[in-house]
């Protein structure tokens, strides 16, 4: 196969504002380790990390939303998710998806050929359960938001499927967070699961994968979106943010209390969320879109035997555990608009504004 | 054996300060029911709850620390710790330690006569371990502030000890509470626990039942009650709040986060215990004496993997267990002092103004 020298890619600079993403048409194209396989990359999907990682927001105490914007100054040293800053220029873009091109000398040689998914959680292969030696896929290296990108040999799921690349796209980021978080609250078929920012990536991977364990979901999203959700059939659909939470679930689920919240919004209405739990209820979050910094009433969290369990650095399972829904045709991908790579700009403002249910995808 | 009709008790006429405590000297001896023994009551600890439902804290937000008598205006209605309003008047007291006088007529005869310990928890005991069908001795019945008390049979343990009525009244709720937030913590032999508070009552109990899962234990406590708790040879003694918890823990234990950080106090320092834990690090909690609400930032909450756990109703068999304990001589009465029944005023002066170490008990 024939590879090229150079290729198109989305390099960032820096943290800071869109201006720091800069569209080049010359970078290397790069070469596989030992270990490693090149990827011809098909589609790769957007997510809120990386937004949260451009704008320095993982270091910062902001409390409002995440623009990525307007945040106060960030040094490029600062530290991102796991507590170390990351090295510039980086390319990001955790969900790619392609057909493996070329093979490292120690890379498994089945690969060759085969539509891959990444598995954005880079491991330590003689160490893999240790969570502190991780990176993520777009973050501690380079991603997806290129013509190529090379991962480890056993970081990937190959997918057999009459999906796209785009529409494959937009499940590995989102829905082994949104499966992460499930199995961190052990959701099973006795559970009401309280799904937060139901149109996004992760919030519309919720609904399909509670349901998967036979939970019965309850969304908030906004009005605009309400349409696009009752294609996913939760069993309510409730407004974004409802003055009187515990009117509005006994109104239409016929309970004032749910067993599980699944937030990935947090904000000033994570009070609200946390008394709508019933005794004994679970609390599992891996985002706070609509800001970190949240008033957490410490009665209510132990005389009601609340659980809270925060979820990002994955056990390995939950992506081969995705891999099989996937290929077993059990996930619906919700694909809301696709992009060429060269319009970067313009994908991730979309991204940003929200306009969309379910998830954008870029397209070298 | 011949019991009078009217006893002493100190006894709760609705929320308010302390002038709403009346120690009277003609309350009438309580009958027991079918399932209930009547106890001659030796000893009845002292716990923040009695303050807690006195001033209403259970309902109101309150910012401050637990004095019980600054507080905003409550109404006798309000709810208390389980959702509900409690009745008054009310006599409270959860730690009864007494001695089994008289026998309802479907009670275990075997009871007669024998030391016993009440279980704080009463439950249906038809559905034993549906936690919203229960309450708590001295606030959803009568309690131990009184010369006699009923229970329910099922409800006791009977203690075989060389330990002073006191001294047991020292354990059961304040080493429930602790065991019970260990065990949803899951706290063993390779953990490292943080323990706030340590010189009350819970804070002393968590030392202990740390140490007897095997856990190593760092406390914080104020300066005046080192000398007290390095007698239970905790790993590390900190100050009570220090400016940089990380480097204390380094310095003192050679690390600078724990796995654990069992809490009752809350209050500002809330952010700095989190910031202490470690990756998958569990923080669990069963009281805020420092004030209930926090501030959180759910970005340590979900990058970190935390597991956040509220204890309050407790399992039937964490009493069992904790008799057990007892009477195995495994736990050491940490008794600062002893106050008559009708100095009660002065005892629970001395109680919230908290220069003792352990628990403070009052003798009918």
């Amino acid at each position: 196969m024939n590879i090229p020298s150079t290729m198109r890619a989305v390099v960032l600079t820096g943290h800071g504002g869109p201006e720091v993403l800069e569209f080049r048409d010359d970078c290397p194209v790069p070469e596989p380790g030992p270990d490693q396989v090149l990827i011809k990359v098909g589609a790769c999907g957007m997510n809120n990390t990386d937004v949260n990682t451009r704008s320095g927001w993982y270091s910062k105490t902001v409390t409002g939303a995440t623009s990525g914007d307007a945040l106060p100054k960030v040094d490029d040293e600062d530290p991102s998710w796991g507590g170390a800053p990351i090295s510039f220029p980086r390319i990001q873009g955790a969900d790619a998806v392609g057909t493996v091109v070329a093979l490292g000398a120690d890379a498994n040689p089945s690969l060759l050929g085969k539509r891959v998914m990444v598995d954005c959680w880079l491991r330590d292969w003689n160490d893999p359960l240790n969570k502190d030696k991780t990176g993520y896929f777009g973050s501690e290296c380079d991603g997806g938001f290129a013509e190529y990108a090379v991962a480890h040999h056993r970081n990937l799921g190959v997918i057999e499927s009459p999906l796209s690349d785009a529409e494959l796209a937009t499940f590995s980021c989102s829905y082994s967070t949104a499966e992460g978080m499930l199995s961190r609250a052990n959701v099973g078929k006795d559970d009401t699961v309280l799904v937060t920012g139901a149109s996004g990536g992760v919030g519309s991977a919720l609904i399909q994968l509670a349901h998967r364990r036979g939970a019965r979901v309850v969304c908030l999203a906004s009005e605009a979106k309400h349409a696009d959700l009752a294609k996913l059939s939760p069993a309510a659909i409730l407004p974004r943010s409802p003055g009187n939470l515990k009117a509005a679930l006994q109104q239409s689920i016929g309970q004032s209390t749910v067993s599980v919240v699944a937030d990935i919004v947090g904000g000033t209405y994570f009070p609200t969320l946390i008394d709508a739990l019933e005794r004994g209820g679970r609390y599992t979050c891996s985002g706070a879109i609509a800001g970190p910094i949240v008033e957490l009433d410490l009665r209510t969290l132990y005389l009601r035997d609340l659980t809270f369990t925060g979820s990002t650095v994955l056990p390995p399972h939950i992506f081969k555990d995705l891999v099989g829904y996937i290929t077993r045709g059990e996930l619906r991908p919700m694909l809301a608009a696709t992009y060429p790579l060269s319009d970067f700009h313009n994908a991730q403002a979309a991204f940003i504004y929200k306009a969309h249910t379910g998830n954008i995808v870029v397209v070298p």
